[in-house]
């Protein structure tokens, strides 16, 4: 694409390194920011720094935060003595939205995956042990139900039971408002599997 | 979004006001960037701040460019007196691809569209009609085939014609590989009124 300037180009290659930008959109992205207001691309770039730099991880729970302790890890309203582990940081936010949850975080950035050789050291497992030294009551796995988000539920589980704390996983199911002829059969069968008396 | 580094906030806000990324895409690039290494992210805002500050139009054709004459107009190999005129510089990049196109080209920078008030004076129309006092034998149309861009051609076309230049519109049919079955009525009917003998 010699076709723009060589800083098009570069940007225009820049951008469609970010996830789920393909060249398509990288170059729609590249026009529009040639066609943004100065200070609103410096704004941009700005916010883009500020946040890389400011940025780090909580010393507890390693969620994303600008603080050496998250907001939700220094709230003394918060019972510490419950664990919920997630894969990452917008996984804590989605529970977060709903406003019912009252314990901790635990963010393992990420999740077992033999496949792409992630492996227990790979994630904040070692962390979370050390935190269990405290006192805490229970571990309520939050991790995907996707294969890798199983194994590391699995993994955990075994790791979490010698030591007596109570171990618990999210419950797999139907979504709510989700229509049956649209779930795929494995979601189906975990729905019947935890059926509840009523 | 309280759960998260203001700063994180703040770069997602951010990232979700350019085109095509919502919040959900906008989260994810987020913290993507929150994960990339200290320099890759100076290379992106580098990347980012040098194209919005080097990058300007060509004096003659308006394409985006790094040098006062874009590289096609300057370009003494190009054919001077046929102008392709284009919506946008992704247009123009789209033929120069073919690498069969000799002539030069006119970025109008968007068409006529009175749906969102954007007249001929918004668009680099002046310009074009300045460059026809130079010795110009042909002036191709190649707007898109959407209502604006065939309002727009035919408003060129209009202007042009009592000079004596020659104007063409690039033809109208069905794609090349495409499957008529897929293929809009519109375009079927066009392809039918431009048919050619064999």
């Amino acid at each position: 694409m010699e076709y723009y300037s060589s800083y098009i180009n570069k940007l225009i290659e820049q951008l469609s390194h970010l996830p789920g930008i393909g060249t398509k959109s990288a170059q729609r992205l590249a026009f529009h920011i040639m066609n943004m207001p100065k200070d609103q691309v410096a704004q941009l770039t700005a916010s883009i720094t500020g946040a890389r730099e400011k940025v780090r991880y909580c010393r507890q729970c390693f969620t994303l935060t600008d603080t050496e302790l998250c907001p939700i890890c220094s709230n003394p309203r918060r019972d510490a003595s419950t664990i919920m582990v997630v894969e990452n940081t917008r996984d804590l936010a989605a529970y977060e939205k709903t406003g019912k949850y009252e314990g901790v975080y635990h963010v393992l950035h990420g999740a077992i995956s033999p496949m792409l050789g992630i492996g227990p050291d790979d994630i904040r497992l070692k962390e979370l042990m050390q935190r269990l030294q405290q006192d805490v009551k229970e571990v309520i796995i939050a991790t995907n139900s996707s294969l890798e988000g199983e194994t590391t539920a699995m993994y955990i589980s075994r790791l979490v039971k010698p030591t007596g704390i109570r171990v618990s996983r999210i419950a797999s199911g139907v979504p709510v408002g989700g229509d049956l002829e649209y779930i795929d059969e494995v979601t189906l069968l975990r729905a019947l599997e935890g059926r509840v008396e009523l």
